[in-house]
């Protein structure tokens, strides 16, 4: 059986851990979910596709920033702006590791860059970063760097009849630009960051403030459980801000981020994880190990 | 075709142009809507069940408050339960009509009665409520008094592709207490006035303070985009609490309490509503006309 699902999944105790679960979700018995709670929930960003060096959404901000600072110099004096053209490592290692104050001070400035815009603005603004903006170590675009296994449990558990949901500390509405199209998952299954919309003359405007807080750690189950009205029952991540996630689904699965040749390697921002995943029982999946292969489209 | 559709309805201008509207959204032509942006969204009191001689969760919350009281009987001197023992007709009157100032009133009282609670206690305290308590007029539960024409409206815009929403001002998790098994409608698909949720000791407890602002009037558009990130296609209301709704959608069918026998007869709070209806041309379903059958379980 779990030979003819999960594809790029080599054979091993994680893809193992994952069919069993589903069947026993699937099947009467102890550990059956009736169809109605079958919520499943992943973090995007080291989760769904390659965070390193940064996670792809500070690319594209980081991008308009520097438009931003062309039409306007002066701004190159302010933070976010000023630590951003000094190249500020620590800075730059906070984003990387998802530190909640860079987060946040990063957040606040992407608010303001697009207060103001109606969702089609930035979506399109998304697209053409998409479109045209290429990763630095693989030299693809951005979401050629989802990771194939991703796709393939996300149509397994779908065709098990759960409602996948994405739920990242990443911004909403950057990921509902593209989650149909490369996830296969409707925009109202995508749970993060989001900027408060105002509706003004038959339209909807995005405003400067944050509304519900930001979607890293116990906001992720906040988040999930405010859009969905439950708990996940399966849940993936990869980081500590996806602790208390994982921590709220009945199974979850940690990634791990071993592979420094078809990926990257690294373990910052995730120790906390790592440990609560042995202490918990969680299914580590192996990037080296457990993915015959990484990409959807062929890079590995 | 408009025969073998919507049983409950009469043949007639707003059963055939609902029929149409879907035909044309489903058509390859001008008409055609993507079926990712197929949203329906339908508020909930006085359009998709009974809202006289109150919105049934009032209800609810007065029963809720009236045991607070007799446990504290401090409390029958302050506001809202002051009013409420006294029959203050005008304050009645102003939540009968969803008055925006009224409905805070009661939602800043209302977050209070259930905070520090989990949602597990709420849906019970809902479902005891839901199985006991008898509506004034009809003598039978509240859930009885589902318009069953509605109820075909779903199904067939279901059975389409379209996506189906329910958008109240009532809150947000009343309505997912029975909204899978009274409409069909999975709990992520209620969208409404809500608390905030705190994730603690790995369980979701309900805070006081109401999350995202009350879900009526142009709050209702702006839920409905950041429940799902598009507006709606085709909307129902009947109240001037939905009139921004209404104009966020491309077919908006309003719904005319004018049959005092087998439902209820009013105008009041949605006179603003039916002017808009005749300047934009929206779809007036009529209770006494258009109407065959009014609820769900044979009373009418």
């Amino acid at each position: 059986m779990a030979g003819s699902v999960l594809p790029s999944w080599n054979e091993g105790p994680a893809k193992q851990a994952i069919v069993d679960f589903v069947a026993g979700a699937i099947t009467p018995g102890d550990d059956f979910v009736e169809v109605a709670d079958r919520i499943a929930a992943f973090d995007n960003d080291g989760t769904l596709w390659s965070e390193q060096p940064l996670p792809p959404q500070f690319d594209f901000v980081f991008r308009k920033w520097g438009e931003e600072v062309k039409a306007n110099p002066a701004l190159a004096q302010v933070e976010p702006y000023k630590g951003l053209l000094a190249h500020d490592m620590s800075f730059l290692a906070g984003v990387a590791t998802q530190d909640p104050e860079a987060i946040s001070t990063l957040f606040a400035a992407f608010s303001r860059s697009w207060a103001g815009t109606t969702p089609e603005v930035f979506d399109a603004e998304v697209r053409v970063w998409l479109q045209t903006v290429k990763q630095p170590k693989f030299g693809v675009p951005y979401i050629d760097l989802i990771y194939k296994p991703m796709l393939e449990l996300i149509e397994y558990l779908t065709a098990n009849k759960f409602r996948v949901f994405v739920c990242s500390g990443g911004g909403r509405d950057f990921m509902r630009a593209f989650a149909e199209e490369a996830w296969g998952i409707n925009k109202e299954n995508v749970i993060g960051t989001a900027a408060e919309y105002t509706y003004v003359d038959g339209g909807i405007v995005r405003g400067e403030q944050v509304l519900g807080g930001l979607d890293i750690g116990p906001g992720k189950p906040e988040h999930i459980f405010a859009q969905t009205g439950r708990l996940p029952i399966i849940a993936g991540g990869n980081a500590d801000v996806d602790i208390e996630m994982l921590e709220s689904a009945r199974f979850a699965v940690i990634i791990q981020h071993d592979d420094d040749t078809r990926e990257f390697e690294y373990t910052a921002g995730a120790e906390r994880a790592f440990t609560r995943a042995a202490e918990l029982g969680w299914t580590v999946v192996s990037v080296k190990n457990d993915w015959n292969v990484v990409y959807g489209k062929g890079l590995a």
